[in-house]
């Protein structure tokens, strides 16, 4: 019997993280055969070359797409999109595979969305559903009333992709393949590797061994002009804050990014940080043993609604980017305010404990979704059920 | 005060017919200054050039944007929108448009939807929330889910864009206003004008005074392999009819739409179609004029459900691409069938009146939609409501 | 020994006939691995399909690129170039040629220059060196400056390349594989093939069997605004002409096209022309075995200049394109005018015999540039030589 | 009398400095309006945004062109210049220019000139007919057999665009428009302004008053993969030698350009390199000042060649980037090779004065242009002389 070929294109690093158990499904599975098209930031020295990891860890790329324009504008996000199908409609003649599989609600994200529905192949789209408080919230609806399978993180999520008139029985909550990973790490006592000597980065080295923080902070794309104030405000409670050294994790690819990082870089030159260390990033499964064992997670990212969720990680979430996701009781909601994230901290230090919670799954969506795309009934047809 | 820019951007000939009086009403209105984008297969001879038109009518044409990939597949269709998104971003660039109107659910629509909103441009969307049977139902409801307001044409739409977790007062039932031309067309008596003088036109030109039919069919995008066979099924019905004498027109652009003309073509180098005229395209006021005066309309046209229910003029609708759009009782829905197109022929000149019903409005569609473009608080940020 | 991997990117009708012989003996060769793209007009239906031919001649195709932006104006010609660019390198990418090949100088062609020269692919170019009267001499000397192996057609193309600048010892006289084609053609007594049969097209269906003229006529690219006038000239003299038969082949696509189409059009509808037949395209080696028994070819191909001269065919050469071109002496050059074509055809008919020359190679091209490709030493680096 | 639009396409810092005499002598003609477009590096952030500079100096920016698509690879560089025609022809098509300005031979410039060409709009390009030893020797003569007026630097470039093909009388040696800011920044006595206060950078601040050196080094496109290696051998001679502070400018936008910034970055974390300042980038004038009061200039910068002629200073010419380009007895060549930079040094240091020639020009270019063009016959059309 023919294999179905799995085509999945991912965009960025945070997105290999997120899907790299059902890449390792996929790849496993006797009636698939995986092919992988890595394109946009992922390809990127500048944000972290998520490829390079996707090659160690033993995927074989089908195609690469570069498609990020260059600008500091949101004209540039539009333009990269448009460049996107452009490639990856070409990549899809080339590949002819039987489902395409796209991932969350990056900007670019809707470039493999298009190309694929517009070309008639099947779409499946991982963790449509979900809610937050910034454009991903237009994109991934979108995507959703594009896509002819659902493949979403929670019950939650399930019921709303539901409600946008997509068929139930489209429609599977998986849990989140990131949380097969937090399920692994779990396992393993205390840090697994030293991240300086594995990851290089700039800055101070500290003392990892009594405990630190992990910064990790994106800009929000709506906010794009004021994502420098942002990030200077999360770098002066770092600057004022003594204790427990801190890691610090540069933003991925957005316009607005710029903003961020320049935010980073200015404030480095002007003022000392102390015991801070930079990252440009870090494969998924050390990202989450170091947060396993960190102190807490503070910024933006959506790793703390998620994974740190299963692991128990207290998270300080700042601003609007995680806005109505759904989370845990490990979560600790603060505004772009010095003063709020500094309390925050202490505490977390007086009680630094938070539970594990199931609500993104229980770490098996990887196989539970290799499995799903198997199987399903292939069609690029459907109308909405209302 | 400073006039508030709404740009609307026209893919296609048919799309032109349907938001003209929204364009007057924008045009006259002391609040509005309009930016007229000309795109796609609007700019294109042979799809009818309906920039000509626009120009005749008095409107000023502030961009052209040639986006139309030539081929004879879908990947062309998905190219198109990438080229579009490209292409656009420069226009709203230059343009700076205070709001973005895109008109229905052709493919290439989506390229207006994307640019503006990953500009951050608020958009507003004609024509969401309607319900049909082929892949327009992807496009239609996924640009809902990236549009900030909606004008819709029916209470049946209303309904389901809320249900698609729209905010109810971001959504307007304006009726729609292709209904506004007919208002108008329905007070003249008789045919205003002489078809052939002034549309030319290739085959017979036989005498329309008695009555005659009007045929309009377009592709169907996902079956568009079966296109040809389509057409033949009721190029056949044609040429077996006898009676009143026929008036073709041509389809609009689409992956397939060369089956569809090929199959045109073809047949008349084979087959005497007798008393059947053939015309590229027609101003929208005319040909409503023409449907008024005719014993009914047969093809797949949106005209049919939409203009014909309040002008009461029987239709056949032929096949899948209109599926569950809200009719009235003026329709006769046929499958892709030569005795089944005949025999509803014959069943409307036995019965040839039908009653003229608003379901799609009232008539004045395109100064309400000016009115709340122009008075709407403006955003480019929402979420979903549930 | 690893093969060389030798791609070849053709991008419409008249380029395939021009390089078919090279295909054949790339294909043959023991060192060659061919790769070959099929681009722009070459795949489209209403240019001719040409890749229809290239795979009934039993050649894979090894990948297919849509860039023909649709637009009645030089801007599409451009983009279409934009586009070529974008996809041509994806291509390159996937198939990792050792040598790319270009043919003649086609406004999209430089898009294949550009993406293999900019990716440091040794370029060859088929025909640079050579004179005429339009857009084409920027665009085929511009190549030229490109390129790192010229392999030209003709003793005095050969002397120009180097003046040019380029190295003698990489400029290669191996004569055109058109005539390669001409040589076989040469060899066959009368019509093997039955035209209306094989070929379809519309229009009368004279006998041939008593002698035929062939029209084939493109637009000029700089003077696109004119090429409806130009082709109606050229029709006025075929409507006023009585005699022999008349076989006519629609234009490949260029800026302008429409204008020359549009007036064949229009003129059919409009005139009644007697004995003339329509054919969108012809294979190669039909085509050249149906000029080599007509009366002559009327019009602006460069088939006139090259394959006629070989097989001794009198020619009408109607206004610029062909200007300055080395010529035989089986050549008439005319302006736009009607009188001066009906005299050119009497003139012909006075006497009919032209000698066979060889200014364009004895036959032997395709072998000949497989060989040279097979051996030279790859280089993408050059300096101008003075 | 309507005034002739002349529009100009900036894409890189550098090409700026080069034309901006130019552009204010077309700013200032009665005859001529002055369109100005700025794209590609000049716009971004990390490679100096030349456009800041551009308005600080007055001059209004007519359209913004984003085409740079990122990546660490040839093939990005081939698609940016793809983009740069989708885009720019946009851009011709809405400012509907007399005459299109192109600068030099950066691989994008290309973009310029096809779009120019292929919409038969006359172009003029400046800096054609030089000689130099990378792939921009391509770029630069493919453009000049595009363009309609050749404005070249020096004699020696005069007789090669000649020898090229192009009619002599069209071809005009105006000196070059940097020798014209050279010829101001002359008389100026000592730095006439603060470079770490105005300018900014990172690294030491070393008292600059008893004399510096300069280094501007470009990754050298054919040889990207060698580019950190290369920078490397100079960092390393800087690091050796201890006398003078230095002042080093960072690498412009190419393919590989990552190699030479990641070489830079990564030296400066793992070594001391002492009094070495770092400049992102600086207006043209204060450049040339910096320059004429230093020791030397030390990289491969063409300014070397050009400018520091005019002002007599003197330059240790790194690599084969400015191979074979006409230069003045200012220049000492060595290779990659760090004894060969340290020695260089020394013998300059020894021998500080070099004479100040005009090879490129006596000081006013920029005048001499704005004339020519301002009254050139418009004509976009032309034929190779042989």
């Amino acid at each position: 019997m023919q294999k179905r070929k799995i085509c999945v294109v991912v965009t960025a690093r945070p997105s290999y993280s997120r899907i790299k158990t059902a890449l390792t499904a996929f790849k496993a599975h006797p009636q698939i055969e995986l092919q992988l098209v890595v394109a946009a930031s992922a390809l990127l020295e500048r944000y972290g070359t998520a490829i390079h990891y996707m090659e160690a860890d033993g995927f074989k790329i089908d195609a690469k797409v570069f498609n990020v324009l260059e600008g500091e504008n949101l004209t540039a996000a539009a333009k990269t999109t448009g460049i996107g199908i452009l490639e990856l409609s070409s990549v899809f003649e080339n590949l002819q595979p039987d489902v395409v599989v796209t991932i969350a609600d990056r900007f670019e994200t809707m470039a493999t969305a298009i190309a694929a529905s517009y070309m008639n192949i099947p779409l499946a789209h991982i963790q449509g559903g979900e809610v937050t408080g910034n454009i991903d919230e237009k994109v991934r609806h979108s995507i959703t009333k594009l896509a002819d399978y659902h493949l979403v993180a929670s019950e939650d999520a399930r019921e709303r992709v539901i409600k946008l008139g997509e068929e139930p029985d489209r429609v599977y909550n998986t849990g989140c393949p990131s949380i097969d990973l937090a399920r692994e790490v779990q396992k393993s006592q205390g840090l697994t590797f030293d991240p300086y000597e594995n990851y290089g980065g700039v800055g101070a080295k500290p003392d990892l061994s009594k405990g630190y923080w992990v910064v990790m902070q994106h800009p929000v794309t709506n906010e794009y002009k004021d994502s420098r104030k942002h990030i200077e405000t999360t770098l002066e409670a770092i600057r004022q804050y003594s204790g427990f050294p801190v890691l610090w994790f540069w933003p991925n690819v957005d316009a607005g990014s710029d903003g961020t990082s320049t935010g980073i870089r200015s404030y480095r030159e002007r003022f000392d940080l102390g015991e801070v260390h930079f990252f440009k990033n870090m494969q998924g499964h050390d990202f989450l043993n170091l947060l396993n064992h960190s102190k807490g997670l503070i910024g933006n990212s959506s790793v703390g609604i998620r994974e740190c969720s299963y692991l128990g990680v207290p998270v300080i979430n700042i601003g609007s980017r995680q806005h109505r996701r759904h989370r845990g009781s490990n979560v600790i909601d603060v505004d772009y305010n010095t003063q709020d994230i500094l309390q925050a901290m202490q505490q977390i230090l007086s009680n630094p404990k938070a539970p594990s919670e199931t609500i993104y799954g229980t770490g098996n969506a990887g196989a539970q979704i290799a499995d799903i795309l198997a199987k399903v009934e292939l069609r690029f047809h459907k109308t909405i059920v209302y």
